[in-house]
C-alpha cells in the first residue's frame, strides 16, 4: 500500500482518463473542468498515492519555514504521555537544523483538524504539514491531495489514503509481544490498548487476536482506555481483581504511563511483578528504566521517529519522498516479565 | 519589581523628556527621531515596564491567531521533562479557546532566540509572545520593548526587566520545603537543583541557603544538573555515596523526573525511602503519584500555570495586562518523606 516513487502525472492522467494538463488544471485549482472530471482525478490520485509535486513558482509564494501540525487530543492528556514530547522533540529537532518553527494546534476533532490545515494553507501560514492519528475511513487525504497541500501522513498505509506515509510496523511489534509471553508459559495474556477510535490500536489488537489465534490461547483480553496513567490504573486493577484462574499473568501496555500505573497497581494489589504478574510496556521512554523492577519494554525510538517524518516532509515538499517504516520496535527485557508460575 | 497597570504613555514621555508623539514615533519604528532619543524612550519604557498598546489599526494588520514560544533547551531533553508538555498543553487549552495556533521553535541559545522573535514579529507571523527561562541579565526585555512587540514574561519580576510578568514565589516554597524537612529532624539536606544559568536556579539556591541559615542547619549540599533523570540519578548517586555521617537524610530536586530517578537509585544502593533517607519532588505530575513509595512533592498546577500564561498574553495584546504571580507551590506529603531517624 506504499507509495510507489515512480508514479507520475501520467500515471493519474490514464486512470482517470484525461490529459495532463488536465491533472494539472485539477490540482491547481484552475477553472476549465466539470466537477465529475475533477472528482474523478482526485479520485484517481489518490488510488495511485500520488501527489502533485509543487513548481518552483508556486514554492517561491509559500513560507517553507514553517510547518504545521494538529493533534485531536485533550490538552490535558496531551501533556502526560511521553509519547507526544518525544515524538515532537525529533520534529524540532529537524526543523532547528533547518531554522523552521512548528505550528503546533490542538483540535477537538477531525472536523475542526480540516478546517485547520484549510486555513493554514490558504492562508500561507505552513509549507507543508505533518498528520497524526489515522482512523478508519480518515478524511484528511482527500482533503489535503484536493487543496495540493505537500503532508506526510503518520500512519501505516492501510490507513492513509495514498498519502505519502512513515510508520511502525505494529502487527509484527504485538505479535513478537505476544509470542514472547507465550514463550514464557502464559497463557492468559491481556493488553491494556489505546483509544478505541484510532486505527494503530485496532491494527494492534487485531494483531493481538491473530497471534493468540495461531498460538491457541484462549484467555487473551484485550481493553480499550485514553492512554492516561489513571485510566491503565483503572483497566490494571480490573484485570488484577478477576478470579485466580481467570486472572491474567501478563498484561501488555500500549503505552509506557500506563504500564508504570500497572506495577504501581500491583504493589497496591500485593501481586508481586514478575512472580505473580509480567508487565510489558510500550514505547519505552526513559520512565521504563527509572521503575522498579524497571519495566520490559517494546523500545523505538520514538525521538527517531519524529526526526524522520519531519526528514519526510521535506522530501514531500522537495517532490522526492515516498511512503516507509521506521524501525519496527524490538522487545527490551528487564525485571517486569518472567516465566509464568 | 511588577508592572503597575498605571504607567501610561504619558510617563514614558515624561521620564525620557520628550512628547506623547516621539514615543508614539519610537515605538511605531517611524522616521524623525535620533538614535539617542529613540534610545531614551526605550530605556525609559523598560525602566517603567511600559509596552505600547497596540492600536487597533496595528492589530488589524497583524496575525491575531498564532502565539510564538521559544524553548531553549536541546530537543531531546524537552521530550522528556513533563514540566513542558504540561506547560504547553495548559498553553493550547487557552488558545484552542480561542481557535490560535502555537508557533513552537526548539533554539540554541539566547541569540537565536532574539532573532527568531524579531523574524516572528516583522514577519508577522505572530501576534505576541511567550517568553520562558530567563536569566540573570536576560537580553529579551529589552528587544521585546524595542520591537513594540506584545510578550508576556515566564519568571520572578527580578529577571524580567520590567515585562508584564507570571511567576511561581519559588523562593517562598522552596523555604517551606526546607523547613519541612527540618521540622522532620533532617539536619543534613541536599537539592539537587536544575540548571545553574536559569534565574529560577538561582533564586531557589539563594533561598535554600537563607532557610538553611536561618534554621541552622549547616550540612546543606546544593548541585545542579540539566534537568534530566540520568543527571538526577547520578546526582543521587554521589550524594548517597558520602560516609554515613556526611550522607544526607533528606534529598530535594527541582522536578519529578529527577526524584523517580533518585527513588531508584535509593533501591539500587539498598538505601530505604524514607527510612533512611526522604525524597521531595518539585512539580508533581502524575508520575509522582504512580512510583512506589509515592513521592511527597511541592505540587503546582502546571497546566493551569500555562493557561494563565496564555490569558496574561492575550491580555497584553488588548493592552490591559499587569504582572502577578500564580498560586505558590504547596507541600503534599506522600510516602517519600518521614521523620528523620
Amino acid at each position: 500500500m506504499s507509495t510507489p516513487p515512480r508514479v507520475t502525472i501520467k500515471d493519474v492522467a490514464a486512470r482517470a482518463g484525461v490529459s495532463k494538463g488536465a491533472v494539472s488544471l485539477a490540482f491547481n485549482r484552475k477553472p476549465g473542468l466539470s466537477d465529475a472530471t475533477r472528482d474523478r482525478i482526485f479520485a484517481a490520485a489518490r488510488e495511485l498515492g500520488w501527489t502533485p509535486n509543487l513548481t518552483a513558482r508556486s514554492l517561491s509564494s509559500r513560507r517553507v519555514d514553517v510547518v504545521g501540525l494538529a493533534i485531536c487530543r485533550p490538552a490535558r492528556l496531551l501533556g502526560l504521555e511521553p509519547f507526544y514530547m518525544e515524538f515532537v522533540s525529533g520534529v524540532e529537532s529537524v526543523l532547528t537544523e533547518r531554522s523552521c518553527s512548528l505550528l503546533l494546534r490542538l483540535v477537538r476533532n477531525l472536523d475542526e483538524e480540516l478546517a485547520v490545515q484549510d486555513a493554514w494553507w490558504r492562508g500561507r501560514q505552513v509549507s507543508g504539514s505533518i498528520l497524526v492519528d489515522f482512523r478508519a475511513d480518515d478524511p484528511r487525504a482527500a482533503s489535503a491531495q484536493r487543496l495540493g497541500m505537500p503532508v506526510v501522513a503518520v500512519g501505516h498505509p492501510s490507513l492513509t489514503g495514498g498519502l505519502t506515509s512513515v510508520w511502525t510496523d505494529d502487527a509484527t511489534a504485538v505479535s513478537e509481544a505476544v509470542r514472547y509471553l507465550a514463550a514464557l508459559g502464559h497463557r492468559r495474556i491481556a493488553r491494556v490498548g489505546g483509544a478505541a477510535l484510532l486505527g494503530h490500536t485496532a491494527i494492534r489488537t487485531a494483531a493481538v487476536d491473530e497471534a493468540a489465534r495461531r498460538l491457541g490461547l484462549a484467555g487473551v483480553r484485550q481493553v480499550t482506555t485514553d492512554f492516561s496513567g489513571e485510566d491503565g490504573a483503572r483497566a490494571t486493577r480490573s484485570l488484577l481483581s478477576a478470579p485466580d484462574g481467570d486472572r491474567p499473568t501478563a498484561i501488555l501496555y500500549d503505552n509506557d504511563i500506563m504500564a508504570v500505573a500497572g506495577l504501581s497497581v500491583a504493589a497496591e494489589m500485593g501481586v508481586r511483578v514478575p512472580a505473580d504478574v509480567s508487565l510489558l510496556a510500550w514505547d519505552d521512554s526513559q520512565l521504563c528504566r527509572l521503575t522498579r523492577p524497571t519495566l520490559s519494554a517494546m523500545s523505538h525510538d520514538v525521538h527517531g521517529f519524529g526526526a524522520e517524518v519531519a526528514r519526510t516532509l521535506f522530501g514531500v515538499i522537495a517532490g522526492e519522498a515516498s511512503s516507509h517504516p521506521v524501525a519496527t520496535p524490538v522487545l527490551v527485557p528487564r525485571g517486569s516479565t518472567a516465566p509464568a508460575t
